[in-house]
Formats: C-alpha cells, sequence, structure tokens
C-alpha cells in the first residue's frame, strides 16, 4: 500500500493529509539533519545520526500527530520550551521518509538538503561505517548544514580515531 | 476557471504547484496579517490595511514567484535583509486568496486566523468604514495577534477619532 493511494481518498482530509500537503508543509517546516557525534565504542570513533523532524508550536501538536499517522513512523517530542517536534531517528523508519520524498518531490531548494540527506543514508546503507565512508558522509554534512564544519573533519582531512582529544 | 482544476493537472507540477501543497507551505510558513494605521484623511481617522504574506530566504525566490503564478496576483518582494516575500495587498487580490482558503482548508490552527481575516475583509465589503465597523475590526486583528493590542483600541474602548494625540 503506497502513501499516496490512501492518504489521497477523499472525504478523509480533516484526519489525513495528502501527500501534497505534507510536501508543502516540510517544504515550509520540515528539516532533514546528519549529527556526527564522538562515540568511541564505535569503530571508527564517531556515530553517525540522521535525523527528520518537524518542529511547531505546541498549538500545533495535532498536525504533528498526523505526520505519525501519515508517515506510520516517528514520534512527537518536546523540542524546548513552548515547542513539539515530529522527529524520526530510526533508520528503517527514515528510509521509509526517503522514499516518500523520492516518489514526492519538495519543490523548495530543501530538495538539496533532502538529496544530500538520501546520499548519506545510501552511504550507511549494508555495511559497517569504514574510515572512508565517514569521511564522505561528514563532507556531505557539512555541506547540509551550510558551513558548519563537523567536528570530525576539524583537525586535518583525516578523520581521527583517537577520542579524548579536542 | 478555478485555481484547482487548472493547478491540479498532470504533468505541471514542478512549475505550478497543486492546491494541496500551497495550502501545507501556507500552513507553515504563510502569514495573515491585519494593520490598522493611523490615517487622518480617512473619515475614521484610522486605515484598515490586511495583508497576506509568505517570507522565503532569497535563495528561495523562485518558490515565491510560483505562488504570483498560482494565484494570478501578488508580488515578490524584499521582507529585510536576505529575505523576500510573496505579498498581497489589493483587496480584490485578497478576495481570491481568501476564496482559495476557504475551498482549501489550511490544517494547522492558522486556519483560526485565517477565519479572522476572512471576517475582517467581509466586514470591509461594499461599505465605507464606521466606527462601530473599525472597533469590530480592531478586536478581531486583536485576537490574530495575539496579545498586540492595536493602537486605535488603546486609550478606551472607543476609537479616538482625532488625528495628532499618541
Amino acid at each position: 500500500m503506497s502513501y499516496g493511494e490512501n492518504a489521497m481518498s477523499a472525504g478523509n482530509q480533516q484526519e489525513r493529509p495528502s501527500a501534497d500537503w505534507i510536501v508543502g508543509f516540510v517544504d515550509g517546516e520540515g528539516c532533514f539533519h546528519v549529527a556526527i557525534n564522538r562515540q568511541p565504542k564505535m569503530t571508527v570513533g564517531w556515530q553517525v545520526l540522521p535525523e527528520f523532524r518537524v518542529v511547531q508550536h505546541q498549538r500545533d501538536s495535532e498536525v504533528l500527530r498526523k505526520l505519525v499517522s501519515a508517515f506510520g513512523c516517528g514520534r512527537v517530542v518536546r523540542n524546548h520550551g513552548d515547542r513539539m517536534e515530529f522527529r524520526v531517528r530510526k533508520l528503517e523508519d527514515l528510509r521509509r521518509i526517503v522514499e516518500f520524498f523520492q516518489k514526492n518531490p519538495l519543490q523548495t531548494t530543501k530538495q538539496e538538503n533532502f538529496a544530500a540527506f538520501a546520499e548519506v543514508m545510501a552511504l550507511m546503507e549494508g555495511q559497517q561505517l569504514t574510515k572512508e565512508g565517514l569521511t564522505q558522509i561528514a563532507n556531505i554534512a557539512w555541506r547540509m548544514n551550510r558551513r558548519v564544519k563537523p567536528r570530525c573533519l576539524e583537525s586535518s582531512e583525516t578523520i581521527r580515531l583517537a577520542p579524548g582529544d579536542r
């Protein structure tokens, strides 16, 4: 069952937004993000954490719950203060998100961020993360985050494997 | 020709967003606003200025131009700094905007703001603004703007008609 077929059915719009509505809303409010955190337990010393989120004032928690129901994944949690977020972190769930936006392309330049995010997801598929893979991902994340260089790329062009230094 | 029929036609999505996409995008990024400015030349001493706008970083000016083409009205102008806005101010154009969102309801609590905006538009129809009409509009605008009391309601429950005081 594809998302589109189900969600576009007539008379159901109030309960479940259409695919096009979701694309428009995410063009405005969605965020594709790739964090790379130091994680000494991992082979390469760093952990890649892709995340999709949509943040709203708590008065619009209802619409975030509609996203959970529309995608069939994700959670609604507090962002900070009076803000709530629809958040997807599990890789298998993020795969569904990626599939959805491949089928239903974003219309703003957020599409470029999504494409980079999908590239990171592809690099994470099916194999343990290598040093080279991590460098590739870190460079994509750098491009996505506009000017904020990932810390794992900080000191040189190679990844620092030893934890503890800063 | 209604907006929906034309915009939903297949194969045209890249050039012209669908009605549902627009609703989603405006749920995220749109703003219905009613300003009430002192205007000594007007009979009641104040001028009601309803406005619909969608603000984006200038990198997404293209999508704002798509809104101009989709609605067949409005302009893309600089908001401030690196921000651009799609802006509709002419009453006849705002009527089209109101019609569109009456036919294609917003899904977030922005719907309440839109309803108040449509109420103001209705109060402005077909007759010169009276003191009572202005008070009604100002009270709706106050509700819309969440806590910011319009200046024309500032000093008392009646509208001050004389310009010059502050």
